[in-house]
């Protein structure tokens, strides 16, 4: 440490000037004499680049060397780190960071869909040269969650892990509870709040918490990223009726991002929409809050709770990375070197055991329980509860039942069956439920 | 770290070979290649040394060097780093970490005692040398809290934390509430069932949670870890009529041990029972779990659980610190040089403005809920609700009350003057309420 008091300053780019990237600059600003402290070094921005030089960002760029285009800074600009702010699985995001690799310069993203999409390739290319890759602002900016798996957890396997890694969709899961609203309507007044997108489909469709998830998948597993091994289900179906109902039955509805190895080896891996029971360590987090459990062979379950996004959690993730990179703390960028990840075998959903929460829209007519008793009988489904509310002959009820223990592919090859009955309004919708 | 796998193996000499140190020994052998990978270089044990050769530890120590005396096994052993698990404040646990340091080794640390009372002189030896002094397990064993406050947080000012950092207490307070059972009770049974020692003191009493405070205080605001600066309040006149008041008024009773930087810019930090309200982040922490809240300027409200101790977790904290060792990941000891910690002023527990819980137990009789009612006003404290149970006249009754916001100090008086009315079967008992 004594030697590191004379190392030079880390000298900063920083591509991409958006929220996170103002709130980066802010957070090395004011924090400038605790940082040095912690580093043993100054960390010294020289150069950014973003769209639009003119733009007020409530910060002064006068001292930094001003790149119009990111790749170029990546590749000339006099400094140690590259800190991608641009975003996008490709293009200038994936541009700047190969660039910088190539250049010898270390980077910093907080960009999950490039990770997930290039995270191993990216690997591959800091590691054959030294440096790092450090991504603790892609997942739930405001958990330390990397470092932990990483570092903290370094002596365990995990064998499971779940989360929720959407701001977004808890929001709007959490406002839909308190308020009895529904989807459509949450959903356009988070937009107002900037709470959502202008188009959602990433967050809403479960998109970005399947990024984020194949990251915590190849720390887990040490498996080589890979989105295409996840299946993806968001909360657009989700009404309140659905939120109501697990209410009564005593669960919240929340978007989880799930992992877990089956005996055979396998890795499944999911993002859904899940009922938890009151006493699981998830089901009250609620807001834009994010979260992450964890289940290790030695130190057993852990749970983490923080922000999911917003620049101040952001930027002290990027900075946190920083700190660690004036420091020399390189980590393999997958906690083991990416030679040694390896592909486990792809579990199917169809082949998930578990418990799930059935809501059928009946027009009620004499034997119509009967035939859906028969087709669930056929498969070997049981039912463990059934709740149906007020019926007037003729009209449109809902009739949820939860299901006991069951394989999913079973499931759905009864409630195709029940979801063809004629007095069936609209297809069968179904909720896993996990006790964890 | 191509560099790093051309490394030698990190030798390491176990000092203390009671549960955690065989955990450590357990899980070094049964991780021996995921820890490789991490490290870049092999984790070795070359030196064991513990008070019996003979006894049975479930591992075998043939193929390491044993030392009757750990002193001179860390200074006279082939090793890169000396663990110390043997415990205690100051003896041999102290001679072992300054033998060690004083002869150019590394020290890993579950001791929290030793940190408490030792911290800043130890942390001094070991910078000035260049060594590390990493003590993971010393705090809340299964969950990463230092490496999080030191590294993931490090942008960030931490002006407020609280945590449950004692299993043993949390243990009972929890199986009080889930049986009813008073506290008398309930701590036999832990100890008959090994979550409790024998001379239950340092954990019933606050004592082992004011040193893993103390750890954290220095670590969130820069000071010279001093055990002094605490007020200190166990959970042995916990009731379970308290318990069941707290239920009924919507609480849970955690042993907390909380710091928060004043108006002033003084630190207070106190070890005591606390009511926390059902939706506070650590209210259903239970059992033998431990979490702690920290709030820092950037990242907003952390929160962070799992086991407090066991082999497991313990051990799995100790691999940790290792593996940065192997890496060379040395950061100074308490985040920031130990020459960078300075002393804030100790605030006074009296000066402490919160709610309250104050239960009397009194002889009923006309007039005396006039005189309660005169001490309160005449200290400007006030009533917030108040529940008196069954009433026959001459009979003991607990009278129950919240107060309102209002300073320690002038409740404790107001105490004073009631605890002296004739009525009073028994001193006022009092628990802080906090919302958080």
């Amino acid at each position: 440490m004594n030697a590191a008091r004379d190392l030079p300053p880390l000298k900063v780019a920083i591509a991409g000037l958006g929220t996170v990237g103002a709130g980066t600059l802010r957070v090395l600003a004011d924090q400038a004499t605790l940082l040095t402290a912690r580093a043993g070094r100054p960390l010294v921005v020289s150069a950014v680049s973003a769209r639009d030089r003119t733009r007020d960002r409530g910060v002064d760029l006068s001292s930094f060397a001003w790149f119009d285009d990111p790749v170029e800074m990546a590749k000339t600009a006099d400094v140690d780190v590259v800190v991608e702010l641009i975003g996008g699985s490709d293009g200038p995001a994936k541009a700047v960071c190969e660039a910088a690799l190539a250049s010898g310069r270390h980077v910093v993203t907080a960009n999950k869909a490039l990770l997930a999409h290039h995270g191993a390739t990216l690997a591959e290319q800091a590691e054959a040269q030294g440096l790092g890759l450090l991504y603790e602002a892609a997942v739930a900016g405001g958990i330390p969650i990397i470092k932990a798996m990483r570092e903290g957890l370094a002596a365990n396997d995990i064998h499971a892990l779940h989360g929720i890694l959407n701001g977004t969709c808890n929001y709007i899961l959490t406002t839909m509870r308190e308020t009895g609203r529904d989807f459509e309507d949450v959903l356009s007044e988070a937009q107002e709040l900037g709470y959502a997108e202008a188009d959602p489909t990433f967050d809403i469709d479960g998109i970005d918490a399947a990024h984020k998830l194949a990251i915590l998948v190849s720390l887990a597993y040490r498996v080589p990223v890979d989105l295409e091994a996840l299946s993806i289900q968001g909360i657009r179906h989700i009404s309140a009726l659905d939120i109501d109902f697990a209410n009564e039955l005593g669960y919240r509805i929340k978007l989880l991002g799930m992992a877990h190895r089956r005996a055979g080896g396998g890795i499944e891996q999911r993002v859904s929409p899940v009922m938890v029971p009151l006493n699981a360590p998830l089901a009250h987090v609620d807001g834009v809050y994010n979260a992450v459990v964890t289940e290790g062979d030695f130190v057993g379950r852990s749970v983490f709770e923080g922000r999911g996004a917003g620049a101040g959690p952001t930027a002290s993730a990027v900075v946190a990375d920083l700190v660690d990179i004036a420091r020399g703390n390189i980590t393999p960028v997958f906690g083991v070197p990416v030679g040694d990840l390896k592909a486990l075998p792809k579990e199917k959903p169809e082949g998930h055991v578990g418990r799930y929460y059935v809501r059928l829209m009946v027009v009620d007519r004499p034997g119509v329980f009967a035939e859906v008793a028969a087709a669930l009988r056929d498969e070997k489904v049981s039912m463990e509860t059934i709740v149906q509310r007020a019926r007037d002959p003729g009209e449109t009820v809902p009739v949820v039942m939860t299901l006991h223990d069951t394989e999913e592919g079973a499931m759905t090859r009864a409630l195709e069956r029940i979801g063809a009955i004629d007095a069936m309004v609209e297809p069968p919708r179904v909720i896993r439920i996990e006790t964890f």
